[in-house]
């Protein structure tokens, strides 16, 4: 038996960033970034305004002081007024400070005269004095142009793409995204519409690969089902994927019929008794063209353990992310329950307030609850040298959602 | 000004579950349950064995026991073959045990005569005697048939998904997919990819909503872009929007140029201080069929911190979600920073360790400060009523990934 962290190792050193390409903000999300980013224009690009109201010379902006409004900078304008002693601009959020100015008195610190053309008065009195400064972002304040925004490794998300945006790019140098094959093996397996013999269970592991695969930005390019004698058409499956990389789920174990180990051992696929429950029997090779060849249990609550222990944080490395592994945190068990001895356990869990955590069925981690996954949030992790986790005991989580 | 928490509750009320429809469960994923979704079956359908080893009576299983092998239960077989004392069948995992047998033992518990047909033993001898029951799984021990797997409002994740498919669909009744027309105002707006004069920037909140929303679930049918001086095309934009909900950045404030608040409050689309920062300007309405009006502040930071605390629980009320909030988790400031007088504050902050928090960037939460959406991994929620915030002080946060 092989310790988890030293399977997981070995899975990860053989997974290796996928070849670059270019493509627009829209197809990036969910993508991986191959280089930095660098700011085109410092941020913001020119001193501007926080506040809706009028810009002026500081010196002239004492309590009860009157100031002749003599232009009216919108967002968006280009335009740089000059303004004389005793003169104010008005100016919109974001719109650009006239050089002359120094400081923006809001909307709500001036008492205005009588409108004359747009709307602009021709003078303000003001209620209150602006501090040093007040209310103008200066340019590069928040990015000096040539600064890193975001670095190569980084997953786009929907606040790293409007930082790209922001920086000046339309277009980013992002990894490719990784496309995956599934084959869930097992004679017993038959459609979730079915109605199941003895004998017969509903296919429910590409379901939930599929998803899981989705969700982590990968792209799923083939879903195959492979009954227990079908080893020919098993080995076809795997070799002609246009994957870099393949799912294989059941048919790992020491039984008679592990149609997986059998066809897959030969071509180099290892498989080991890993030190964690569920996720004992499991195989890993690398195919030809280098595409990893992960082989998982057949129970769904084992696959779900197991995809997101092993394979989602290889996948990610090949996708090119810096940071592969999901959040961790401590939480409270709210209720003691049994772990298995000598292996780690990766238990489907309910999170309970702020800090307490819960196995999401009664009854532990035996492999076959998938109930427990309907109402799960995240995995616990219990070391393998824990028997039994007390009511209180701070337990490590995998947080997913 | 109003609470923020006022705010959001009057968006909530306004928004409501949109119908049901039958899909496929792999058209189904990020989708809600329109119903309760009962198990057709119990799960597991049948007594079934947890380990490849022998089926056996109990009563003939002493260590040193040798038994005859008198049949092969492979995965998905439908036989169910007598067993007479002293007589034990091969199994392999997750096939039916035999009604006659009442524990299995593992094959790593036996030692096998020499192979007959199909590599089975003519006979085995215990080397382990097996506890009561030891190894079967129970026919619905996870659920009995009828049993509630998920509930209508439960969001379809991986794992939900799978659940759903154990339980024996591959249609599910879901709430159809919110479709979310995004337009974004400013004459100072354009393109990433171009070159800003004096008083332009890069329109990045069409982006960062485009991405949000994907990840919300939600469909995107159009994006626009509106000068501040279109008010005639904004309102035919949101009149003719076939969508569910509509977004829209800028033009919400006090200006003399904002006309997103010109166009829409005629409209009956109310215009609120809220108790935010940021996000102090903020309108909100319902269009004549009933679909949500979010108009939001045009600073990058504040659509970001005004989606997640305003918009995206509203839409996923329209989703049909039962939970619309993100997970909040306390942690501990690692470094101190200042907080707005009167007003809530939505700060994007970084995750240090298991219980860490800081600001994304040094220089607290101005709205301008795109530069830290790109390294923010979440949002802290800071009371009103507090002033500062002090290493090693306790923080609400909002975990986003």
């Amino acid at each position: 038996m092989i310790p988890w962290e030293d399977h997981r190792d070995r899975l990860l050193a053989a997974a290796h960033p996928l070849p670059p390409l270019a493509v627009t903000l829209a197809a990036a999300r969910g993508l991986v970034l191959a280089e930095d980013v660098v700011t085109r224009w410092p941020v913001p690009l020119f001193d501007n305004s926080a506040m809706d109201g009028y810009a002026v010379r500081r010196e002239d902006a004492g309590v009860g002081a009157r100031l002749t409004v003599v232009a009216d900078v919108p967002a968006g304008s280009a335009e740089d007024p000059r303004l004389g002693p005793g003169e104010a601009a008005r100016i919109m959020t974001g719109a650009a400070t006239p050089t002359d100015a120094d400081v923006v008195v809001p909307l709500e610190d001036t008492v205005a005269g009588p409108a004359g053309p747009g709307g602009v008065p021709a003078w303000i009195e003001l209620t209150r004095a602006p501090a040093p400064g007040a209310h103008v972002r200066r340019r590069g304040e928040d990015l000096a142009a040539g600064a890193v925004s975001l670095h190569a490794g980084t997953a786009l998300g929907p606040w790293q793409l409007a930082a790209a945006a922001s920086a000046g790019y339309d277009v980013l140098c992002v990894h490719r995204r990784p496309r995956v094959a599934v084959i869930s093996t097992g004679s017993e397996l038959i459609d979730p519409s079915g109605t199941p013999g003895r004998g017969q269970i509903p296919e429910s592991n590409s379901v939930l690969l599929a998803a899981a695969l989705d969700e982590a930005g990968m792209e799923l390019v083939s879903v195959d089902r492979v009954r227990d004698d079908e080893p020919e058409r098993l080995a076809a499956l795997v070799d002609a994927a246009e994957a870099d990389a393949v799912i294989l789920t059941g048919g790992a174990s020491v039984g008679a019929y592990d149609v997986v180990k059998e066809t897959l051992a030969p071509r180099g696929v290892r498989f080991d008794k890993v030190g964690i429950q569920p996720g004992k029997p499991q195989g890993f090779g690398v195919r030809t063209d280098g595409a990893p060849i992960f082989a998982l249990p057949g129970n769904p609550v084992a696959v779900a353990a197991c995809f997101e222990v092993f394979v989602r944080p290889a996948l990610l490395r090949l996708a090119g992310r810096a940071e592969v592994f999901r959040r961790e945190e401590h939480r409270r068990a709210t209720v003691p329950w049994r772990c298995p001895p000598g292996r780690a356990q990766v238990l489907p869990v309910m999170l309970d307030g702020l800090d307490g955590v819960a196995p999401a069925t009664a009854g532990g981690s035996a492999s076959h609850l998938v109930a427990s996954l309907a109402v799960a949030e995240a995995l616990a992790i219990v070391p393998a040298a824990t028997e039994r986790i007390e009511e209180g005991d701070e337990v490590l989580v995998m947080v997913l959602s």
